[in-house]
């Protein structure tokens, strides 16, 4: 009963097995190897972006903030949501990427909507010089309160960012999520819906520590690998790299394990729903807020489940239910077991 | 025949294996999982250090400037070899990290001296708040040009910093292959030299990619945890360069790799100065420049054999060989009958 | 009728006389100099702290930033109101001093509260490493909106720091007009309502362009003088800023003017209520926020009046008008005759 | 007998004057005043650079670590000279303003020559993105030696920087001075020589406190006004910027100071060589290193001399001797006579 995020499981068989089959012999380091520039071309054909610069990096972390950096001026402003994971939960790691840019959070809550950016941005400009103004804008498909952002919604945050002229970021957590859940290729997710760079996380979804950083306009990454070495980003044996993500890619295995995060996820959801729970998000990928009193969270804790919770909202404590590739069915019914048992 | 660098080579099985074993079922992200405490355990025993505090993360470069970073203020400098890895080869890395402080290159070459160390300090205090005068010193056992430092070298170099109240990081490349090198242990190496902050690499030794800080007074750690989380370098599946290290310090793995590593250089370099070649560094670990003529380099290199070549000096061309714990007495045998064949 | 601003008025006449007789002859520079030296210890006597740290600086950028970075690591947070200056005024300044801190907005508008002020640094211990968690406070006695903090407020939101061990910063803009407004001394409204750092500004004040940094606990002010020097702020000609701050200071000019300021002030927030006019601010020193029709500020630009507007709210613009020391009765009575003549 | 520096000499009347006209009245704050905009043109006009942009800000530091952020990413080098004032005594400012670019010092000496410059670009070049590669080139005019560059040197400097790319600075301290010594007009010496951004130094020729930053190719001066802003170097009170720089304009005052201030250090020179002093510059400006024994800087120093020494070379000491343009035949003579006194 292991709800604590999808970074807590563990890596697929196959991307050890990856590992080991690229680890034979000697490569070139730094990227400059075979394995690698072959999977920079498969990410490549699977966004349907022959051109694009493609980076790989070992986390989310730096796979956003490096990207963003590229796309924003020191004494500009980042436009995101006022719950986006880059500005609450990164210790600042944009900030230091960008040289001091400003993450300007956009009310409310975890979505921004093209009205709220829009006004954001417009602030942005009323004091002139003294701003900042904006400089990129950040979106992130399943977002920090578990909901997922429709292509049209996307497309909408995207289309504001645009008549300003600002570049568009999709961070990369749960992006394999969101597709499966819209249903949708990652290139419809992305430069179709008018995302600049994007980040296709791995790291969450089966891998042991892999991103990859989109940019689809390869003019958009001037300075990305210099900013990635000085990062320490760039691993010497890059072929580690690049071999989890040739497995991911493989049989499209990041399609394959999100699938599964996100089935549990909906057993999950049907089982807290018929027994009356109230979930927050009002969509989901493989992540639910469930609220429940505090009587049932002890109990649930005390039969061994692991997950977060937070502070008490209208009497009642939200639990973060997250759900990765290797949830099994066995872990839902042992938690909504558990739940029935206390209720 | 391949000597181009010892990132270039695999990691070894065992750490393949403990990575597997690391993978199975749940646990929690970011350093909090019972693996990882246990590694920093088996360190703080490696090198005596029991009330040490220790950090893992991904790459030599994020190690070496994460650690710099706390050593050093942004208004400082940090004085180190003017060929020192840090300072010609990272891309601005310290400076990044530690909010533009100055690395202050003391002549001459590879190496600082106790005099010449003693002279930059002095220097950097000569122009008062203008400075800027000095914040750290920086150590490489396993020098730029393949010297190794002798245990007196760091004292005496440690011994100056301590004088001038500045703290001591010793650069982790190589960090094993010194050891091997120079008969000693971890601690002699280290704080038993007067080191303050030390990074114990394993990517260059065997490791797909994890290096270990260690800071053997906890007050000089302040503020790492966060710099390495807003650095990119927090693992969220931290388990997974938990295990890498384990391997390593199993049976002191990190003993033995680096031992074969420096036994094929030693091996290549009778047979080269058999055959009348000139080594420039003195000493060695696992690293030796030969000087050739351009003739020999295009010979060695037309039959396969890949390395690094510099510019010429006096009419020979340095070619740098480095050899990895992968090393085997084959390739090096192959490389001194190609060398024979076209003298 | 000029009320754009009160950096948009001249000198005192007695700060250019200051600077002429301070302008005679040789004077160490970089604050060596003997005026320098006095100055500071007025400083110190002003403020009733013998044993405060006091950085002369030229702009209150500089000064409010500076001492930010003294007191917040880039990888922490520094709340502040929504409406701060230092939040939406100073194109991520101090951001770019501190290395990339956050300005943590605390809600709403130009006003913290003790609750919204413990509610944003609970907030900011809820994600642990990943927070980033508080590093310091900043309140302005007179905020954006205008409105005046009472000495009471100024200390419980102090107080609120202190619990979470966090140093409390005091921005310097129009620090003198808060100080007549509440009939305060300096120390009031600073050390002894629980504030570190000060700054007293002066440029917005009738100075031409110079500002002192009060540190009360001088080890908070531990590398001010490098940062004052690499952020290009310590003059040379350090006398000059020295001479501003004499005359400042010199029969407490710094208040008549602030008095002065406020009093044509007064006298326009009666003026305008007496013709019916809403004033935004409830409080005020020497700024009121009026809300007119778009007709009547048409009427007021094309009579001469100078003054900002900003959006429409509720069918009104509002205009920002903002008194200085040079302000006299006749602009006031000539911005309210025209007001009449247009209502 | 003040010859510390020309930054403790006292500004000119004719600026105090000037102040004191543009203080009368309001006018808009932050460069957007009548004064401001005119001093541009007339600078424009100055440097026979009608397209350049042109911004004034306070003090040296500021001007030079605002121009380089313009020119170098974070992630590259800017050449100087080894004894460059803004590689020894700047505290890093450069460093800062950057966000982190190298200083990278090119042998030996104040002074590069194309051929060592050449040489640096080339090692920049070698380790590939590892680097870091080049950025930009700084050039200064009256070296830290006190020797001043012919137009020549400038223009062949400038055309290594070219030949790579790269875009050349040319520091701001004694600007003038150089002037005159070489009998060139501004123009000459900046972009006619090759030159891309120049700083026209005013604080240490007569001036309180202010520079100006020519770009004659507006392009590359994009973000300047920002990073200006979140420095703290946009004065709100922009016309006392302003109104120094006009008066140094007026009636070509940079010029006429710059002629005392050289024409008192020839007078020095010849003195002193006429007593058999050796000076370490070959050519000057209003800077000498006079090499003295102990025994006769004491005397000197008993006698009110006020200038600084250095570390021994040789058993003598370098004193420097600075002329501005208030140093008097007076002072001089004072000087040479208590010399003679005492040889």
């Amino acid at each position: 009963m292991h709800f604590a995020s999808d970074n807590s499981g563990p890596a697929h068989a196959s991307v050890l097995e990856a590992l080991a089959e690229a680890n034979d012999g000697y490569a070139m380091g730094y990227g400059n190897d075979a394995l690698s520039a072959e999977v920079r071309d498969k990410l490549r054909a699977l966004f349907e972006a022959p051109e694009a610069d493609v980076f790989l990096v070992p986390t989310g972390t730096a796979a956003n903030s490096l990207a963003l950096a590229c796309l924003c001026e020191p004494y500009r402003s980042i436009f995101c949501a006022e719950h986006a994971h880059i500005h609450v939960d990164e210790c600042n790691a944009p900030e230091f990427y960008t040289g001091g840019a400003k993450l300007w959070p956009v009310p409310h809550g975890d979505r921004m909507t093209p009205e709220t950016l829009r006004a954001a941005i417009a602030a942005s400009k009323a004091n002139g010089i003294h701003g900042p103004v904006g400089g990129a804008v950040s979106i992130t498909s399943v977002t920090e309160g578990g909901n997922v952002l429709s292509i049209d919604e996307i497309a909408s945050l995207s289309a504001v960012a645009k008549e300003a002229g600002l570049p568009v970021h999709l961070d990369g957590a749960r992006f394999a999520n969101a597709c499966v859940k819209l249903g949708c290729t990652p290139a419809e997710m992305s430069w179709k819906a008018g995302v600049d760079v994007a980040v296709f996380g791995g790291t969450k979804n089966g891998l042991l520590g892999a991103e990859a950083v989109i940019f689809f306009d390869p003019g958009l990454a001037r300075g990305f690998a210099e900013r990635r070495k000085r990062g320490g980003h760039l691993f010497s044996k890059h072929r580690m790299l690049a071999a989890q993500m040739k497995a991911y890619l493989e049989g499209d295995l990041w399609h394959e394990l999100a699938k599964r995060a996100n089935a549990a996820c909906d057993m999950l959801r049907a089982g807290l729903e018929a027994q009356g729970v109230k979930i927050e998000n009002d969509t989901h990928a493989n992540m639910l807020f469930a609220h429940l009193p505090a009587r049932l969270h002890d109990a649930l804790h005390a039969e061994g489940a692991v997950y977060h919770t937070f502070d008490e909202e209208d009497g009642l404590i939200p639990g973060r239910f997250v759900c990765d590739w290797s949830t099994g069915q066995g872990a839902v019914d042992a938690l909504l077991a558990a739940l029935k048992r206390h209720m």
